[in-house]
């Protein structure tokens, strides 16, 4: 029997990380973290996302004390600006980055693993999270998360992370072909009606859509997107 | 500039940290998790104990989710009864732990520690901790999860453990040094009046003030403790 745990955010690559492990597990925990993100409204893609497989569970976690310690983050503070693509110069931690929230994350996920004996965590980390400066997405973060991990002496537990090395091309043509519904996912980080177009999580989507010839089903504020 | 994070669980161990790394650093910030802990009066002892050193700030983390997803453990689900110190083979998890509980609070603390730019993480373990099976509580968890978050780009943070070495006796007799006041620790995984003397917790600590021939101040249910 195997079960794994699928932290969901709602976005497109945890969407895409859904279907494949919906595919290859015979049980599938669902988890979503609730931190005071300023997008929240990804919970409720996360929920119909969800929706679409047949999962045992889906745990939402109240992870609100993020707001309170870790506001030097554009995600957890409303006072501040989130970065665009074109303000990020690809290898400091931009304001986008929240302190610590990957390992955070992960911790919750693998301490639910263990409550429920699942023997695989899911990461949605992918190629472009740490060519954007999060360490947390990084390969070498994986591996290391691993070997820490690996040092429980009863529940053997094994992050894995599919896209991690995949572009967002390749992430959205794995979407294609496991016909995932782009249009129930959201990314954008900022939480208004529709998606900016602008923030540096929109400007990655736009190009894995754009270089697959496909348009987003998506709706952006941004008018100049050349679909 | 020397900042520093104690996580204070209200216990004999944090106590003792606590009085260290006030002596250690120019600025000491304390943090407390509440995880629906059976014993939650500790998180009373904790306050007291900060009240007792210049500290900058003591937050209380809201770990609720924890008796959600981490029930398997009779710290945090009481229909589980605690395991007491005879019943304890030395190897395996015992029904005391909480799964990824360290992992998980210490990813907390650093967030934190990252949020106001200290380089100090300090970590509570005892030597008592990995021989009772605790395997967040070893060594080498203590250096793989430094290897981990010696990956942050920008933050270089280090946690210290330094009581992972040292038995009950010796942890006991810095605090004589250090003039720690005992009657203001809460050790016992019960969360009762007085201490049981019986749980892993109870005997390891007794074990230390016997050893260092002198009476514990805190009272125990336990009346065949030979002081």
């Amino acid at each position: 029997m195997s079960k794994a745990v699928v932290p969901i955010s709602g976005g497109l690559d945890s969407s895409i990380i859904l279907s494949i492990a919906a595919q290859k597990h015979d049980e599938v925990y669902a988890i979503s973290y609730d931190y005071g993100q300023r997008h929240d409204k990804e919970l409720l893609y996360a929920g119909i996302q969800v929706d679409e497989y047949d999962i045992e569970e889906h745990k939402i976690i109240d992870l609100w004390f993020f707001k309170d310690i870790a506001s030097s983050s554009a995600l957890t503070n409303s006072n501040i600006d989130v970065a665009h693509a074109r303000d990020v110069l690809g290898d400091a931690q931009t304001v986008n980055y929240v302190p610590f929230r990957n390992m955070m994350m992960l911790s919750v996920a693998c301490a639910y693993a263990e409550a429920i004996e699942a023997n695989v965590v899911y990461h949605g980390s992918a190629l472009v999270d740490s060519q954007a400066g999060y360490w947390d997405g990084s390969k070498e973060f994986l591996s290391s998360i691993n070997s820490l991990i690996g040092l429980n002496r009863k529940s053997k537990i094994k992050i894995e992370a599919p896209l991690i090395k995949l572009s967002k091309q390749q992430i959205v043509k794995i979407g294609i072909d496991n016909k995932v519904k782009f249009e129930d996912t959201w990314t954008c980080y900022e939480g208004k009606e529709k998606a900016c177009g602008y923030c540096t999580a929109c400007s990655s989507r736009i190009q894995g859509f754009l270089q697959n010839n496909i348009k987003d089903p998506v709706e952006y504020e941004r008018t100049d997107i050349p679909w």
